[in-house]
C-alpha cells in the first residue's frame, strides 16, 4: 500500500528548482486568492491544517530526493523554535526598553535631575555621594520643578507649582498618547486581550497586530503610564508581544501562509507577554493556555514555554529595575500564616470577587454609553478630562500620586528594619517617618503597635482605595492603551494591606485572648500585612479576570514560597465564585461580547436541551436553501446566485430533487474561479456550463467549454443529522474549529449551521439579543 | 423558545421523592445494563458528557422546584471538590507512609536499632546523644546484623555476614512482593502508568483501578523498594493516587455513574501522584496535562491543582524525612553558571538522549522475550534471580548499596563546609572521607583540588554507572511494582556528577587558560557538580519519558531557582531531540504497543494521505455492511444477525435499497433490549416486528405486538464522506473521542469505521503489524 501512496504524492507533487522563492505553493496558488479569507472573518482550521499537512509531506517527500530539501526540510523543522528565540529577545527587549523610559518620565513629571535629564529619580540619587542609605530618595541633584523656578520658596506655592507641573505633564502626555493612537493605529487602544482572544479562536482582523499598531502602542505605552491614568502595561504587553511575533512570521513561509499555524506562535507570545509583565514564564505560559488560547497543542506549550523564558531573561540582562528582578513588586516572606488568619484571606476573596462583579458591571455600562451616545465622539477630551480628574486628585495623597507597580511594591513589601516607610512607622521604631528601628529595643510586643505614621497612611490608604476604584472604572476603556492587571492588583492590595495592619494590631493588642496566644512571639512578626496585601492583590485580579491557576502560579513566582499558595489559593477560589454567582463573564468576555466578535467560549458549556433542527437554515418560514447542483448549471446561474444571495458559501448536490449532499464550495472561492475562468479561459461565456465533477458529462460538440471547479470544491464537508443534539454541534464546533456544518436527515441535506448561528441561538438561550452578534 | 425548553424538560423528567437513594436515573435505568459498557472495551465520549449534562439540566431544573433538591444541586456541585479534597488527603497520607516505612525496611537491611527495632538507622541516632555532628550516622545502638551476632569479630567475616544478611533479606522482600501480587492483585505490578494513560484514553479495565489493587501496590511497592531493586515509587505513587481516586469516586453519584466525569478525576488523580512522587504540585499538574491525560478541561486543571496541593501539604505535615521537604533531594545551588558550561549540558542531554533510546530499545526487546518464550512462565524465579543479582553486585560498592533516593541527594548536593562524603574529598578538606573543612586554609583555589577519596569515589560511581545502566533495563517489568523515574534519574545523576567532577578538575587545573578565567575565585567554589547531576538527571528521565514542560517545572521546583532552568532547558531540549531522532516512542507508549492497547496518541499527528474510504469496512472483497432496517425486520431475523456477526454496533438505515441512514444501535444495548422484551413484554415471539420508528406503522390486528427499540438508536451518529481525509478522521477521533463513526456517499451508507480500525491503519501505515491492536 505505501508504495502507491508516495507514488500518488510524486505525482501530485511538481518538483521546482529549489532556487524558486516560492518553494511550497501546492495548494495556495492555483489561482491568487484562492485559500485565503476576507478581514472580519473566520477561519477554518480543518482547513489550515490540512494545508499544514499537506506541506508537510510535500517537504519530507523531497527531502528523500535532494540534499538542498533535505536542508531545507531540516531547517523548515528548526524555524519554529527560531522564530520563538526572536519573539522573546524582540518581546524582551521591548518590555526593557518600556519600563525604563516609563520609569524615567513618571519621575519627570516631579522633577529632573541636574546630573543628567536622562537620569530618573533613583538613578539620580545613586549616582550622588551624598546620599545616606535611609533617605535614599533625597539627595542635592534632583530638583522638583518647584524648587528650579527661581523665587519660589514658600511652602504653599511650592506645592502648588508642584502640582500644577504634575498636572501639565500628565496632560501632555495623554494627549500625545491619544493624538498618536487616534492618527496612526487605532487598534493600538485598550488592553488588547479581548481582541487576541478572538483572533487566537480564529478571527481575523487585518492590522491588528501590525507594525504600525506595534510601535504606536509601544510610545503610547510609555506615554499613557507616565501620565499617572490609573491603568497597566500588562494587557498591552500581551498585545506587544503578539505584534512583534505576528511581524516576525512574515519571515517564515510555514507561518505566513497558514493562519492556524501563525496562531500557534501567537498563543506562545501571549505567554511570552505575560512572562515579561510579571516576572513568571510559568505562570505566563498557563495564562495563555487558560485565558487566551483557543487551540493549545502540546508542541505550543513547550515552545511557549521556550519563547517565555528567552523573553524573561532578556529583560533580566536589561535590569529594568536595577534590582536583577523582573518586577517591582518582587517580594520573600518569612513568616509563616496561621490556620486562623484563612478566614480574612476569605473575606478578602469576597471582597474580590465582589469588586470584579462591580467592575466589570460598571465598566461595561460605561462602554456602552460612550458607544451610544455622543461621549464616543470626543475621544480625545474624554481622555484629557480623565487624565486632568486622576492627576488632580491624585497628587495630593502619596499612594496615589506614586506610580501604581511603585505602590503594589510598597504594599506587598514586608517592613524590614531599615523600612523608612510611613507603612512601617511601629511604636517599636524610634518615631517618625525617617526612624530606623531601634533592634535591641524591639524585645517586646510593642514592637508591633502602630505609631501615629502608620494611622495617617490607613486613612490616605482608604482614600486612595475608594478613587483608584472609582477612577478605574471610567479609565479602561478610553482611546489609549490601557491593562486593567496593575489597577486591579493595587486595589485588592491597598484592600489587603488594609486589613492587614487591621488584623495585626488586633492580635497585638488582644495578644493575651485564646485565639491569639501564639501568633505574636516578641521580637518577631505578629503577621505579615505584605502578604494580606498579595492575597487582596491576587483576589481581586481574579475577580475581574476570573483566572485561576495561572493567577496562582503568577504570584507564587512573586513569592517563590510554596507555602503563600494556600491563602492565595483560597483567596483565588472563594474571589471567583462569588463573582461567577453575580455574572459568568469575565472582563474579556464582556467587552468580547460588547463588541460582538463571534467567539465561542470553550469554558461554559451549554446546557439547553435544543436539537439542530432548532437552529439551522433555512427556518421552516424561509425559502429553501440555496445549493448548487454538481452539473447542469451555467456560469449566468451560479452568478445570479452569487449576486442574489449573501452567503459565504453553498453546498452542492446531486439534483435539485433528491437533495444528496457532493460538497461544499465558499463563495469567495467561487467567485474567484468564476472571474479567473471568465477571464483567462477561452470560450466562456454566459451559458457555458459550471461542473463539479471530475469526469464531464456528455455535451453536445457545439456547446461551450464548461468551467470545471472541482477542485475548489470540498468533497468531505461535515455534517450532522437534524436530531443532533444542540450540546453535541457546539462541542463539534469549538473542538475542530469549524465554520459551517451542513444538517442531514436520511441522506437528504436539510439546512446548514454557521458559527454565528450557533452564537445567536446560545444568545437567545441566554435571554440576550442575538443581533448582537456582529461577524461571521 | 425558552418556555417551551423549559415545558420539555419538565415532561421529559419524571419527580421521585427525593429520599430515592438514586437520584439521578434519567436513561441509565429504564433497562439495567444500556449504557454501560464491557470489559476491555472503549467508552464513546460524546455519549457519556451528553448523559452528564442530561443529569445536570434535571438537576438544575429540579432545584428550582424545591429547597431540598436546591441543596442537593449545591451539594452536588461541590462534591468535585470534596473529592478532590479526600484524594489529596488519602494519597498524601499513603505517600507519607510508604516513605516511612520503605526508609525503615531499607535500612532493615543492614542492621537494627536496639533502642526500638521500628527506627530506622537515622532516627536511631538522631535519638542517641552519643553521636556528634560529624559522624551522624555512627551511634552505639545502632548495630549491623554481624555485629549483633557474637563471635563474629574478624573483618572479612563481618563483611561476609552483613552481605548475606543484605541479600537474604532483599530476596524476602522481593519474594514476599512479587507473591502477595501473584495471589492478590496481579494488576498491581509494574509502574500503571501505560495502563493509566490507555484508561485515561477511554479504555475500561475492570479491577485495575480497584480496592485490591491499592492495598496490595501499597505493599508491595514498599517491598519492592526496601528490597534494593533498581525500580522507583513514582510511577507505582500515580497508580496508588488513581486507585485512590477510583474507590473515593464510588461514593459520588456524579462520578460513580460517569465514565468520562471519573475519567476526569484520574486525570487530576495522577497529578496528585507526581505531587507527592517529588514535592512539585505544579510539576505534576503539568504531568498530568503533557504526559498522561486524555482529555484535560480547564476545570480539571484548577481541580488537579487544588488536590495536588492539599497532597503536598499532607505530605509535609507527615515528613516523613524529617527535612520538612517533600522529597530527599531536595537542593538550593547558589553558585551562578557560565555560559561556556552549556557545552557539557548540552552533552548530558545527548548522553540521555541515547540513554533513553537505548533503554525503551533493550528493555522492549527484554519485555518482548519474556512474553513470547518460556521465561515469561516464571516470574517469582524471574524477580528472584533479579533481586539476587542486584543485591550481591549492589552491596560492595557504596553508592550502588544505599537506596536510590540517598544517591540521589548525595550526588544533587553541594559539598558543603562539614560534609563528610567522599564526594566532597577536596584537598582543602583536612584529608580522609570524615575530615571538616579547614575553612581559614580554603583561601587558594587548591580547596577545589580533588582528594584521594574523590578519586576513588569517581571509579566507584563509574562502575555504579554501568551496573545501574544494565540492572535497570532487566528489572522494569518484572512482576512487582516497579516504577523508572527514580533509576533513570539516579543514572543521570551519576552521569552528570561524574561530568561535573570532571569540568571541575579542568577549570580549576586550568584556571590560567583564557576560557577558564573568571570561573574560579579563591575562596569560592568553581562550579558546582551538583548542578550538573541534576541536569544529567532531567535529560535521562527525558529520554526515557519524552517528558519536556513538566520535567522542567519538577527540577524547577526541586531547585526553587529560575537561573537554572536555562541548563535543564537545553539538556532536555536535547535529550529529547536526540532519543526521538532514534526512536519517536517514549519507554509509556513503547509498552502500550506491546500489550496492543487502543490508544490513539494526541501528540503524533497522522501523516499520511490516505481517506476514509481506504480505510472503512467492509473492504471491496468483503460481504456488504451488516445493517438493519428501521421497520420490517422480526425478532428473529436481528437475533440471527447477532448470533453471526461478532460487530459492536449497526448501523439502521430505512431500507437495504436505499442505505439512507437513520441512526446507529449499540450491539450490548440491542442484546440486553431484546432479552428484556423476551422476558417481560408479553406476546413478543420471534416472528414479532422490531421497530426503530417512533410511530407505528400500519400493522394487521392479528400480529404480535412489536419490539419499539427507538429509545436505544442514536439518531445522531458521526458521520463522514468517503472522500475525507484520514488525518481528519483521525483528528476527529481524537478530539471527540469516538467509538465509531460511520462512512457516506452521496447520502448512501457504505462502510463504518472503528477506532480499532484506524489503530489497525495506522499501524500498517508505520510498517507495524496491525494484528498488534488487541482491543477496541
Amino acid at each position: 500500500d505505501l508504495p502507491a501512496v508516495s507514488h500518488t504524492l510524486t505525482a501530485l507533487i511538481d518538483w521546482r528548482p529549489s532556487n524558486s522563492p516560492k518553494l511550497i505553493d501546492l495548494l495556495d496558488d492555483t489561482v491568487p486568492g484562492i485559500g485565503t479569507y476576507e478581514d472580519f472573518n473566520t477561519i477554518d482550521w480543518v482547513r489550515e491544517k490540512s494545508k499544514d499537512r499537506d506541506r508537510h509531506r510535500e517537504i519530507t517527500n523531497k527531502s528523500k530526493h535532494s540534499t538542498v530539501a533535505l536542508l531545507f526540510s531540516i531547517s523548515d523543522a528548526f524555524s519554529g523554535w527560531l522564530l520563538m528565540l526572536l519573539i522573546g529577545l524582540m518581546s524582551g527587549a521591548l518590555a526593557g526598553g518600556i519600563d525604563i523610559a516609563a520609569h524615567w518620565m513618571t519621575d519627570l513629571k516631579e522633577g529632573v535631575c541636574l546630573n543628567g535629564f536622562w537620569f530618573n529619580h533613583e538613578h539620580c540619587c545613586w549616582a550622588s555621594n551624598e546620599t545616606t542609605f535611609q533617605e535614599r530618595d533625597k539627595c542635592p541633584q534632583w530638583k522638583t520643578w518647584a524648587e528650579l523656578m527661581v523665587g519660589v520658596s514658600e511652602q504653599g506655592s511650592v506645592n502648588v507649582l508642584n502640582h500644577f507641573m504634575y498636572v501639565s505633564w500628565a496632560l501632555l502626555f495623554a494627549f500625545l498618547a491619544v493624538i498618536l493612537v487616534r492618527a496612526f493605529a487605532p487598534y493600538a487602544c485598550g488592553s488588547g486581550i479581548p481582541e487576541i482572544k478572538t483572533i487566537l479562536s480564529g478571527f481575523i482582523i487585518r492590522g491588528y497586530l501590525g507594525k504600525w499598531t506595534l510601535i504606536i502602542k509601544t510610545i503610547t505605552l510609555v506615554l499613557a503610564v507616565s501620565s499617572g491614568l490609573s491603568l497597566g502595561k500588562e494587557g498591552p504587553l500581551v498585545h506587544v508581544a503578539c505584534c512583534c511575533a505576528n511581524i516576525l512570521c512574515h519571515f517564515f513561509t510555514k507561518y505566513r501562509r497558514n493562519e492556524a499555524k501563525r496562531r500557534e506562535v501567537l498563543s506562545a507570545a501571549s505567554a511570552v507577554g505575560v512572562s515579561v509583565a510579571f516576572g513568571a514564564p510559568i505562570g505566563g505560559v498557563l495564562f495563555s493556555l487558560e485565558e487566551v488560547s483557543y487551540y493549545f497543542p502540546l508542541k505550543t506549550l513547550w515552545r511557549s514555554f521556550f519563547a517565555a523564558l528567552v523573553a524573561a531573561f532578556t529583560l533580566r540582562s536589561i535590569n529594568p529595575f536595577g534590582n536583577s528582578r523582573l518586577v517591582l513588586f518582587y517580594v520573600e516572606f518569612h513568616t509563616p500564616w496561621h490556620l486562623l488568619e484563612l478566614i480574612p484571606f476569605v473575606l478578602l476573596g469576597i471582597f474580590g470577587g465582589l469588586w470584579g462583579a462591580f467592575f466589570i458591571h460598571a465598566n461595561i455600562a460605561w462602554c456602552r454609553l460612550r458607544k451610544n451616545t455622543r461621549l464616543g465622539h470626543y475621544p480625545v477630551i474624554e481622555v484629557l478630562v480623565v487624565t486632568l480628574l486622576t492627576a488632580l486628585l491624585a497628587f495630593p495623597i502619596e499612594y496615589t500620586r506614586m506610580s501604581s507597580s511603585e505602590l503594589i511594591s510598597e504594599l506587598f513589601n514586608d517592613c524590614g528594619l531599615l523600612d523608612s516607610s510611613k507603612l512601617c512607622d511601629y511604636s517599636g521604631n524610634s518615631g517618625g517617618t525617617s526612624g530606623s528601628v531601634n533592634a535591641t529595643a524591639a524585645n517586646g510586643l510593642g514592637a508591633r503597635l502602630a505609631g501615629p505614621g502608620l494611622y495617617t497612611a490607613m486613612w490616605q490608604l482608604a482614600l486612595a482605595l475608594v478613587f483608584k476604584m472609582l477612577i478605574t472604572v471610567a479609565t479602561f476603556g478610553i482611546k489609549v492603551p490601557s491593562g486593567l492587571f496593575i489597577p486591579s492588583i493595587a486595589v485588592g492590595a491597598i484592600a489587603g494591606r488594609l486589613l492587614g495592619v487591621g488584623m495585626e494590631q488586633l492580635a497585638v493588642h488582644n495578644h493575651e485572648r485564646k485565639i491569639f496566644r501564639g501568633w505574636c512571639s516578641p521580637g518577631a512578626d505578629c503577621i505579615t500585612p505584605g502578604l494580606y496585601a498579595m492575597v487582596g492583590a491576587a483576589a481581586c485580579l481574579g475577580g475581574v479576570t476570573r483566572m485561576t491557576v495561572s493567577l496562582v502560579v503568577i504570584m507564587f513566582e512573586l513569592t517563590g514560597g510554596l507555602e503563600y499558595i494556600v491563602p492565595l489559593m483560597a483567596a483565588t477560589m472563594t474571589s471567583k465564585w462569588v463573582a461567577d454567582a453575580l455574572s459568568r463573564e469575565s472582563i474579556y468576555e464582556a467587552h468580547i461580547r460588547l463588541n460582538g466578535y463571534p467567539f465561542l467560549e470553550a469554558k461554559e458549556e451549554f446546557r439547553h436541551k435544543t436539537l439542530a433542527t432548532d437552529v439551522m437554515r433555512p427556518r421552516q418560514s424561509d425559502p429553501p436553501l440555496s445549493v448548487l447542483t454538481q452539473s447542469g448549471m451555467s456560469v449566468e446561474e451560479v452568478e445570479r446566485l452569487i449576486a442574489d444571495t449573501t452567503y459565504s458559501g453553498f453546498p452542492v448536490v446531486i439534483s435539485q430533487q433528491s437533495q444528496r449532499l457532493v460538497g461544499f464550495v465558499l463563495r469567495r472561492d467561487l467567485v474567484i474561479s468564476l472571474e479567473n475562468a471568465r477571464r483567462h479561459q477561452e470560450g466562456v461565456v454566459s451559458v457555458s456550463a459550471v461542473l463539479f465533477t471530475e469526469c464531464d458529462p456528455p455535451a453536445s460538440p457545439s456547446a461551450p467549454p464548461a468551467v470545471k471547479l472541482h477542485n475548489i470544491l470540498d468533497l468531505s464537508p461535515f455534517t450532522v443529522t437534524v436530531h443532533t443534539p444542540m450540546e453535541i454541534v457546539v462541542d463539534i464546533f469549538r473542538k475542530l474549529g469549524l465554520r459551517q456544518c451542513l444538517v442531514i436527515q436520511n441522506g437528504r441535506l436539510l439546512g446548514i449551521i454557521t458559527k454565528k448561528d450557533i452564537l445567536k441561538h446560545m444568545a437567545q438561550m441566554a435571554n440576550r439579543d442575538p443581533e448582537s452578534i456582529l461577524f461571521n
